[in-house]
């Protein structure tokens, strides 16, 4: 790649002296046997501005726009380094290599418990409405999230733009139905919710098999707030670490409501926790009847004011079930922990 | 969209009805209230075969190539719909709409425990050194897979060029370091390999907070294997749920060789399963020290034969060093259940 860059820009490589300190540090601080080929890594075009790689060996570069001939920005290929790279350091070359005429920002909505074409009902008259507002929506997760492309000539104007239209979009979708804005997840605002209450939460999954309580410690500081989590896949499982009365399962099964409830409970008292959440489901692709079919997935939440149970009937493959899932509960959790512990608005 | 593609090929819009009656049947089953726009969505382009979706409600379609105008597919955009009906009907509508002359397949072949510039060492001469094989290699979540893209005049040709590369391939690389092929994935491995042998396992998850539960229960049949899940962010849940000893935490700290032993034979003890993985370290961001940097991890594997620990400096941000801790400690499952129960060899 290095080699054609250099040939279409007419531009001879050179090593970049520190790209290849970095490298040797690198493999020192980790022990690793150094290869040739991590040499040539570090081979850039003349004149190209090197971009250093914090998170892996080969370092990216980007070459300015000269007299009608193009830039080019040249990043590692693997995500985990391009990404952030790109983010870093490439972002801000392209925002001084192309300065803009006006700011330009997006705003997502989070929402959870409506459909697409629910919110497209409750929304349709805002699009095209003005040249400065471009709304869409996106699903994903079993939830949708509207996004807002806004423009305004300053940046003043478009924070109050941003106001407006966040405002404007919640009032028609309900409070209760938005969870979070831009970059937030679900498991963040649960987590926020639990932290600024100084609640516990224990989680007990059976068919997510562990990614409520991944999605709980995505971020820092869930030891704050995350008690214990139980991965009971097997009814043994489920009856030992949880207390779930064995005769529970024989009568309802484990995927029933009534084993939900005895595993929320049973969570909620083996951790100490002030609430409890537990997910029995069948996931697929097999396991299902006709009376219990795969998709069928019930959650328990316990508090000491009590448990309730939902069910669902999702559709999709085992990963979009418990995916699914995952949100479902985590939504639930929100609600109820808003419903009995009021706070101070903190946005 | 479906406007534009009308105008651009020519061909009026007619409403599909067996695609409504789909909608219709989606919408009594789960009770949901429907919309205007979703009789829209029923709308496809004149001579256009239509894409039936069974994953949700717009159908897709499908306009053969003829007298120089391109043919054309089009799928419902969120990934949960259009991944599986690309694969399911479009390729099969590619496939008998542009017959191929020669027979082309890729494979994988996955590895642990390599570097790319260490494999680019072992595998380099095969790039480009014949035209029917194409090799590349990929990396992702802290694991290398090579990719060769294998042609041939016949299938049958392109199975012994298929079983002729892998050997090649594996026997540089070397047998332990390749854990699978194609979409075999780590779990799905370890998975095979503890029911193949009647074996059960137990995690205990701190810093992963889990993820090794999720990615062993990501196929259906865990049930048989997956003994017990803990998730012990806190140090209260490593001492109640695992009984280790709370000196040892204060001793060693929770981040240690020490604690990531008897977390390991506390899930052993407790589960009763024939292995137990355990998981601690610094994730981050936060929380990292000069002696017990971010990016630490210990992981303690426990048999009735004994305990083993490994730690690992790994780099990245924090879903990183979550991630490649998950693939450590499963790749670790992997080499000792090899190592220490023996079964006849399957592939």
């Amino acid at each position: 790649m290095r080699g054609a860059v250099a040939r279409a820009f007419d531009a001879p490589l050179r090593h970049d002296e520190k790209a290849w300190a970095m490298i040797l540090e690198r493999f020192s601080r980790r022990n690793l046997p150094m290869r040739e080929s991590n040499r040539r890594q570090t081979l850039i075009p003349q004149g190209a501005e090197p971009i250093y790689n914090n998170y892996g060996t080969a370092p990216g570069f980007a070459i300015p726009a000269c007299d009608g001939r193009p830039a080019l920005i040249a990043l590692p290929g693997p995500p985990r380094e391009m990404k952030p790279l790109f983010e870093e350091q490439a972002v801000p070359w392209l925002r001084s290599a192309f300065p803009v005429a006006h700011c330009q920002r997006v705003l997502e909505i989070h929402t959870a418990g409506r459909s697409e074409s629910d919110l497209n009902e409750v929304v349709a008259d805002l699009f095209g409405a003005r040249p400065d507002v471009n709304v869409a929506w996106l699903a994903g997760g079993g939830m949708v999230r509207v996004r807002l492309t806004l423009r305004a000539a300053t940046a003043q104007a478009l924070d109050a733009l941003r106001e407006e239209m966040r405002a404007e979009v919640v009032r028609r979708i309900g409070e209760e139905d938005v969870w979070g804005y831009d970059d937030e997840t679900l498991p963040d605002t649960v987590g926020r919710l639990l932290a600024e209450r100084g609640l516990t939460i224990a989680v007990a999954e059976s068919c997510t098999g562990g990614l409520i309580n991944a999605a709980l410690t995505e971020r820092a500081g869930a030891s704050a707030y995350l008690k214990r989590g139980f991965v009971v896949y097997s009814n043994d499982a489920k009856v030992e670490m949880l207390g779930v009365n064995p005769a529970t399962i024989e009568a309802h099964g484990a995927v029933s409501g009534e084993t939900a409830a005895e595993m929320a409970a049973g969570a909620l008292r083996a951790a100490g926790a002030d609430i409890a959440l537990a997910v029995t489901g069948i996931a697929g692709p097999s396991g299902g009847t006709a009376e219990k079919p795969v998709g069928l997935v019930f959650v328990g939440i316990a508090t000491e004011t009590g448990v309730e149970t939902h069910s669902y009937r999702l559709g999709g493959e085992r990963a979009m079930v418990r995916q699914y899932s995952t949100a479902r509960a985590l939504d639930l959790a929100r609600r109820r922990i808003l419903r009995e512990w009021t706070a101070p608005h903190t946005r």
